[in-house]
């Protein structure tokens, strides 16, 4: 269901691009991101345990998978999540029957709220990108990019937490270390990737971004060790590259993605020159989008002939 | 590449049409659409033999995949079309290096150039629904389809020439035969559907629909044959609900698709009552649109807060 997902070269794209691209899609399943490869695995070793309830934080798509993961198995799921968290990422969390807290800050005080639960009532808390079933999860998208041919030259993973890219980069740098692995995030949440430029944790007071899958502030230690073993750069791009890149990938790849997903071809739109001849993976990993936003946004392209 | 497709319930879908829905979807590929499944085996074959040379008529998807499958053999590929088929689809055969040859008139005049073309020059006709690897390309679908867990009842599946309907239909009616097939037809295109209703070959004079992948006059006899044996029903739709259908499959689920990939949600759409309760799949068989075209069809919809 969450695993073997398509990748393919995706030739329409290109010309504006400027090098060979291929997708590896992550949002064609029920909840519409990758999360469920990680999730599925900590559902089904909770089910199998005395204790079945659960706890995370998530700016959404964790949440939404835990949930789905967690409904069919009859466990008890709470997600916790800021009340500025994208409406349709909370509805769709609230209809897989998961109960939901909201809090009235952003998704660093989501995750202080979710641990505060665990400790009170003795259940899993759910981290992402610490917990290894999260990275377990982010690897088998890895994997399944190493067994393919041809190979290919730069793997472009948008980088929140770290979950996505320190577990496909660990399979990368083992199985396919002439791979080159790129992190993207948007410039105007840049913790994690002023953290792995200066080798330490470097927190931000705020982000600024639409791209909420990535929005964090807080970069967890233990995430930044694992990254700067096994990525080869991590860039910034712009909120308009962002924007951009949903635009092309809509345009182009018939593809709607949330801006978390269009970061790799916001990176390319961003330094073509360095991605010129290379044949580039850009992992989509989700598409829970609020439909009037994202209007909003794809829709200020010029229509020919209106 | 082709095969082992995402098969997977939309449940964002779900209020709006009063069923279990869930999607198989043909779109993630390098043609974007299911049609390389049959071309992959054509080209396969011809790769081992003498000829080299092969010619179809197609409305885009066939000879986009032909084309793609053609290229990466060193096939020489001539594909025939209508100067009106959609201009995405004539571009990126294009680009794949295949002769392409307009005629001035639609589909059914393609196919009989196409036909004169493989006479005169003795080389390969792929002709769409008739022969039988475009069958079979179509059948390994249903293949996916049966051999999944848990069932449903009903497959909705875009009629046009029938290749889909066929191969398909054939599976599920061997190997799961209390799944119903309903094949689906544009309003303006019924050609086919009449044909399956009256037990005999029913032509049109004209086609008006959008649903350029189905817009044929002339069902071919041998192909109504086997679609009798194996649509359980056939039913057209308007033209409205093949762009409501587009407008839900962006908005809910988010995906772009070309309006014949939407005939399956426009016939849910026009018969509610039919369908309540019962668990459908419904094809998403390629999404090969005009930008503009596109953004015309599902741009009317009205943006909440705008």
């Amino acid at each position: 269901m969450f695993l073997d997902t398509p990748l393919y070269r995706c030739e329409a794209l290109e010309p504006e691009l400027g090098c060979t691209v291929s997708i590896k899609l992550e949002t064609a399943n029920p909840v519409r991101s990758f999360k469920a490869r990680g999730t599925e695995v900590v559902a089904s070793l909770l089910a199998d345990s005395e204790s079945r309830a659960v706890v995370c934080a998530s700016a959404g798509n964790l949440g939404l998978a835990l949930a789905w993961s967690g409904r069919g198995r009859g466990l008890d799921v709470t997600v916790v999540a800021s009340r500025f968290a994208t409406v349709t990422k909370l509805d769709r969390i609230r209809a897989l029957d998961a109960r939901l807290e909201l809090v009235d800050g952003d998704h660093e005080a989501a995750r202080e709220r979710a641990a505060a639960i665990a400790r009170y009532d003795g259940i899993r808390l759910v981290e992402d990108s610490l917990d290894i079933e999260t990275c377990e999860g982010a690897a088998t998208i890895g994997l399944e990019l190493v067994d393919t041919a041809p190979s290919f030259d730069t793997v472009l993973i948008a980088l929140g937490g770290g979950a996505l890219a320190t577990g496909v980069g660990h399979v990368l740098k083992s199985s396919a270390p002439e791979v080159e692995v790129i992190c993207v995030q948007p410039l105007g949440a840049p913790a994690m990737t002023r953290s792995w430029h200066q080798r330490r944790v470097v927190t931000t007071d705020s982000t600024d971004t639409i791209a909420d899958g990535v929005a964090g502030r807080c970069p967890i230690p233990a995430v930044l060790d694992d990254l700067l073993l096994v990525a080869d750069d991590a860039v910034l791009v712009r909120e308009a590259s962002i924007v951009a890149g949903m635009r092309l990938l809509l345009d182009h790849a018939g593809l709607v993605v949330e801006p978390s997903a269009a970061l790799g071809i916001a990176a390319v739109l961003e330094d073509r020159e360095r991605f010129a001849g290379r044949h580039v993976v850009t992992i989509v990993c989700g598409n829970n989008v609020d439909v009037d936003a994202y209007r909003r946004w794809v829709g200020a392209a010029p229509v020919r002939g209106s």
